[in-house]
């Protein structure tokens, strides 16, 4: 029995989420599938996190234990074969049996994608959230700095969440502009449920002149999930590292 | 009784192309449904040229004759709450009766996007083709410029094409990488079936070694297919202009 570490990208779009779920396919079903069509072996795989429907993943990290006799360095070209083509395991290495993708995780990063313009683009459909405002690039630079830091987020997290402690350190939260899309990307020691998608709420909220950036810390503090901005769609989401 | 020409964003992967055909859902007919679903009114669409099944555009320019009340300028807005996400019109405005979108296009300017990397991309599946090889990028931009120019690109046809000349003229051939992706673009005054993929298919035969760059003006002379590199994929490119 060997211990193997994965590297994902998948498109969220035709699944339930990363997790098994009773209705509707997940990535990790779609990925054990694939696994014992090529080994025959069945095989139970843990991610760094869930994520919902719809949202993608350039960096998802999974471990399973397996017998299998195939190298760790083919054996994303072997699984790729038998892969639908919207997962794609791009690296494995065989690690420590104390490895744990969810429980070792230490840092993780996400992004977020949005742009505005007067119509919706066909093409980033499934791929970044449309908003039809005029936005201040420099006001929504200025709001995603002031993440960064140890804060507790109890205001940035949908209900039904159960964690101990709603305090998060985001190591770092930058906007850039690539063509005419935003990327908000976030690296934190931790998120909690739905946190990506409302700090990006509260940014394109500011962008459009509904809060100030220099707003972020009281609301911050005030823990209201009532202050911050709303949860955007899960297609403008994207996990793109889990590091260890 | 007026014309008006509209500017359509489309991703072509559920769309057996731009053209309404006997089986399969075309852009052409999901943009008619919609418009009578809008007004009621049935109307012909005439677009710059067709594309193949999975063949994406930025900026199909498309005419038709209508007698809607609905002003120009708020087309656009009321067409997209009826058209599928995928298909989006981006901008309309009323034209002469001479205006014809297929017989008065001056120039067309098209793009392929592919990349080169040990394992596919699962988010780029649709829009962009992969290849495994190690590439030359310089090689692959000399090679982009060789095809710009007046010359009969016979050699650069698919077979079944039935046109009166295959002389063209290339404005613009240019090759940039945008992030892990190569962006061919490339401008003329018209192209044959399956040219544009083919001379994209000819620099990445550059790009990958297999021809040389400088072979480019003799294979073109020899107006032989074989000559040339593969047919690339539909879904790797994209109809980004029609100017006229």
């Amino acid at each position: 029995m060997r211990r193997i570490a994965v590297t994902v990208e998948y498109m969220g779009t035709a699944y339930c989420g990363w997790q098994r779920q009773k209705n509707g396919l997940s990535v990790q079903q779609a990925m054990a599938d694939a696994f014992f069509k090529l080994t025959g072996e069945k095989v139970t795989l843990h991610g760094s996190g869930r994520t919902d429907a719809g949202v993608h993943a350039l960096g998802q990290v999974v471990h399973f234990d397996t017998n299998t006799t195939i190298p760790a360095h083919k054996l994303p070209f072997a699984w790729n074969t038998v892969l639908p083509s919207d997962i794609r395991v791009l690296d494995a290495k065989e690690v420590d049996e104390n490895f744990h993708a969810r429980f070792c995780v230490k840092r993780k990063t996400y992004q977020y994608r949005f742009y505005f313009s007067p119509h919706a683009s066909a093409l980033r459909k499934d791929f970044a959230c449309h908003f039809t405002q005029e936005e201040n690039f420099e006001e929504m630079k200025k709001a995603a700095k002031h993440f960064e830091g140890t804060f507790d987020f109890k205001g940035f997290q949908a209900t039904g969440g159960h964690v101990k402690t709603t305090v998060r350190t985001i190591y770092s939260a930058t906007l850039e502009k690539e063509g005419n899309e935003y990327v908000f990307e976030i690296c934190g020691n931790g998120f909690l449920y739905n946190m990506v998608r409302i700090i990006a709420g509260t940014i394109v909220y500011v962008g459009i002149g509904k809060l100030k950036a220099d707003d972020i810390p009281d609301i911050i503090a005030s823990g209201d999930r009532k202050r911050a901005g709303k949860t955007l769609p899960a297609y403008g989401l994207y996990l793109k590292k889990a590091e260890y």
